[in-house]
């Protein structure tokens, strides 16, 4: 579809775009499409712009990646499709692990991922098929299969577009969770260490500028953030 | 798919799967999926519950559809998706006409969604194919195509999922418009006579219910009910 490129909302279109074609390739699971359209009606009460919370998130999670002994950059269809480059050259700066991980698991849309993100030039891509042979105790979707080299041996993972679920238990295990999600009343916004609330469109840009700037260790308090973070939405309703 | 029936989003991820199936049976469009994701955002913040004032709306809802001469029940992509059964219901205790009227206009997905609804015990269902000649004037979608029998004949008209601009073309005829929508902030919100802000999938038995008890006519401000649900809404961030 051609969109034109005065167009007001080219920004919000051009992503679903991507997530409309991510679907054809077979990235892209449906529901993925649902929790994308879930974020919009979020970003659109933030005013679809990085906040100041968000920029505090953005520099502690950095810290953390940037200090942990395994870093693990957990990827699905949805973030895939959106921020595939993204995702490598922050992985790269940060000498992080990428790895794969769908609710809406598929042997065949993993492969799929796997590839976009060779194609798009991740030089190791964990987590795809046999590779996902440990389980996170106490989770019962599919999720809790994992890498051991990967999410399992990991001590710090940045996770997008999270279930709740995953994220309680990940941190039941002792990883610090970095997560980004346009809800802040969510499960998993309200249960990881750090919780970026932005679009991941605009935070990875971000999470590469602060990953080159290594940002020095700072006070962070997450209930703190997001507190102001669900302010600044109300103003937005 | 197999979804755990501990999870704690398990009626939502239900309704999800239910559009992923529509999707595949090529009842849903694409855009229907990122539509339903933003409703469940604004859902989330009303607690996913159906409100008082919800409530209000849709006894007043019934009552104008128990006192016109041609009611009509507007069906799209998602809510045949959702609701078939309860829309059909609904209409045979109303003596309501059911037509298919959408956004994404193809005369294919039309002719499922009516076979759709003939399956779950439809006896009639308008609009579809050369059903729809009549025009709605000052449209410019292709939702302005209606049938002479169905929408362009009705004085009362239930719309779910509806685009603000045939909301307001419909009000123009002179037409009421009963609305259900989530997003008390959208033109078809504001522009309707009465604004059901619900989830459809709780709404239409709602609807049900209040229909079989036919309600006396009470004083109903729309403008004053959706002011309220904004209120709850903030609360609810």
């Amino acid at each position: 579809m051609e969109i034109p490129s005065t167009h007001p909302r080219i920004k919000s279109l051009k992503l679903r775009q991507k997530l409309v074609d991510g679907l054809r390739d077979g990235i892209v699971d449906p529901a993925g499409l649902i929790a994308h359209g879930r974020g919009e009606a979020f970003d659109y009460l933030l005013g679809e712009k990085t906040t100041d919370e968000a920029q505090k998130a953005i520099k502690a999670a950095i810290y953390a990646l940037q200090h942990a002994a395994n870093p693990v950059i957990s990827v699905n269809g949805n973030s895939a499709a959106l921020t595939s480059k993204e995702i490598i050259e922050l992985s790269n700066i940060l000498d992080a692990k990428i790895e794969v991980n769908l609710f809406h698991k598929s042997s065949e849309r993993e492969k799929k991922i796997k590839q976009k993100l060779l194609d798009a030039g991740a030089t190791k891509v964990y987590g795809v098929g046999v590779d996902a042979s440990e389980r996170i105790p106490a989770l019962e979707s599919n999720r809790r299969k994992v890498d051991p080299r990967g999410i399992h041996a990991s001590d710090a993972i940045l996770v997008m577009l999270e279930d709740g679920d995953r994220t309680e238990a990940l941190t039941a295990l002792g990883k610090k969770v970095l997560a980004i999600d346009l809800n802040p009343l969510s499960r998993t916004a309200q249960k990881a260490d750090i919780s970026i609330v932005d679009n991941i469109s605009r935070a990875l840009p971000e999470l590469i500028k602060a990953a080159r700037e290594k940002p020095k260790p700072t006070r962070y308090n997450n209930k703190k953030n997001l507190k102001q973070t669900i302010d600044k939405m109300r103003a937005g309703i």
